[in-house]
């Protein structure tokens, strides 16, 4: 059973998840495929009431077979994750090997960053195009494609979501100032003026928290903006309704003059 | 406070959601902006541990000075809303109006259809481009929007989440069938190939309940399958990671022939 853990911390948790987290004879846990600050694995394990184990990115990718697989074929194995399990490809593998060594599987869904981020802007998800991610890159990794998928979903209208690369081996999370400076750089040799210092942007951080930011404004001013409760996303507008505006401007601190109404 | 529900009945409910409701002064419901077929009032009522006053649409749309927001002032006022809080206008039209009157809002998310139905379908949801939702149409109003959008989409190779219309008013919910055929319909005035009779498609039914259904196959079959438990939701996939159709094939029972790896 993957039981998705929701954002930010065990309150996250749907009871449905908690009730079968109780139910399993075994639980495990990964928090390497998003980052939950709140989260503590001794209240959570007052919650199940039971132990449970944490498993490494190499424990889960390389070597499922031999502790979580090994244990289900026999047990009621959950395993808890950050977020809406399957949102990671790596809970897809491991599904897809349970079902080649015949064990079933089941999915109790958590809360996702891919409704809430949109939800706390006030911007319509309807008008969200593809998603893109902000990785971490290297002197030879420095893909141009989130860029691109800016420009492509503002070709079509429709707003972007951005998640930003974490790292949680050396527990590195990339900030709102990073990604964007990222954008910023990729600007200067893609030059089709799509992220500049006065384009309106959205950085989005602690949702789940009880201190959430979502703070609308130019590229340039949120340089400046310490967002503070990590994970940390950014939404890049295209043109907006009427009560889109009004949400970034209530909720989000839009200045009036960036706020481009179709 | 807006509260997610979830999908289907109140386990999807969070923690967060729980304890919030519960020390709220006063607990409001409206169910119209989706279907929740497994939730049960009085089980809510138990569990919030107080009564539970629900709003039709228009008590929410057209008059909430009246009831809710007039009670915001002086109490905290919970409303618990189907999937995840903000993704429904209806909730950001209400959120602005109590900001215009000085009163504080708080959301708590919910699990939402946005992540679970890709989750469920094995594909990956960053190769999702725009959501559309088929209307229920009228003589007058029959948009050609949902084929469009597939077809934008798929210029994109990007996967299209189709929402189906609720019409809680009439009791009315779009099957997976209902939506198949109305697509084939604008493909007999468009013309350009998008929806046709083999093309892949995917049904999702019932996520959150104990009988979910995923099925994918060509549109001629899915239009034989009885989906079951609603709310219904359609997805048209692009191009495929072989770990996307190796997972429409394990779990979705997709054949061979019709899964086209990038």
């Amino acid at each position: 059973v993957f039981i998705g853990l929701g954002l930010h911390g065990e309150h996250g948790l749907t009871l449905e998840g908690l009730e079968q987290a109780r139910q399993a004879d075994m639980v495990y846990i990964e928090t390497y495929t998003n980052l939950m600050p709140g989260l503590s694995l001794k209240r959570l394990e007052e919650l199940f009431g039971k132990s449970i184990s944490e498993l490494s990115r190499e424990d889960l990718e390389d070597n499922p077979d031999k502790s979580i697989l090994e244990n289900a074929k026999g047990l009621t194995v959950a395993l808890a994750v950050p977020g809406d399990p399957m949102v990671a490809t790596t809970h897809v593998d491991l599904r897809l090997r349970a079902k080649k060594v015949g064990i079933e599987t089941d999915v109790v869904n958590g809360t996702s960053i891919y409704s809430a981020a949109p939800a706390a802007s006030g911007l319509q998800i309807y008008k969200f195009g593809k998603t893109v991610t902000i990785p971490y890159t290297s002197p030879i990794y420095k893909p141009v494609t989130p860029y691109n998928v800016i420009r492509e979903n503002q070709a079509r209208n429709l707003h972007t979501l951005i998640l930003l690369d974490i790292d949680a081996e050396k527990k590195r999370y990339m900030t709102v100032r990073e990604g964007l400076r990222y954008l910023l750089e990729t600007e200067k040799s893609s030059n089709e003026n799509v992220v500049m210092l006065d384009t309106l942007a959205v950085g989005v951080a602690g949702l789940g928290s009880s201190t959430p930011l979502v703070k609308a404004d130019r590229v340039g001013r949120l340089l400046d903006v310490d967002f503070g409760v990590l994970p940390h996303t950014l939404i890049f507008p295209a043109g907006l309704h009427f009560m889109e505006a009004e949400a970034l401007r209530a909720f989000a601190g839009a200045p009036e003059k960036l706020l481009r109404v179709d």
